[in-house]
């Protein structure tokens, strides 16, 4: 099963690499954007049959490894 | 309206961040785990009316900024 994890700073986390992009949108032109965050899209697959497992897997990988949940959120969307 | 952007490295390119991944997960006993790629997930508001614009808008700061089209993949979501 395909999975897809995305993994954001939590709100009011200072991103400092989001500011740095923002400003060079600004600098490029694009002066009506504005509250950039960068956060990590993972891709993976999962030997599994079942979409539940793959969702309790995927949360644990997430808590364990992906994520860092003092400042980080996640989410996740598992693929048939 | 808020954008999603989703930038992935092309199939075929080399994914080092995602290989160390995908051995940690097996260090941590996450085995049936596999093909793992490490991608860019970024959040930003526009300000903008019209959908259409938004769009055309992000594909720029895309192929101009935010991803390197000869390695890298993008897609976006405009939401309303």
């Amino acid at each position: 099963m395909k999975v897809k994890v995305y993994v954001t700073l939590k709100k009011g986390v200072f991103d400092p690499q989001g500011k740095a992009v923002e400003d060079a949108l600004h600098s490029l032109g694009f002066s009506g954007v504005g509250n950039v965050r960068v956060g990590k899209y993972i891709e993976m697959e999962i030997n599994s049959t079942s979409t539940k497992e793959a969702e309790r897997q995927t949360k644990e990988m997430c808590e364990k490894l992906l994520a860092n949940p003092v400042i980080e959120d996640y989410s996740f969307k598992v693929e048939g």
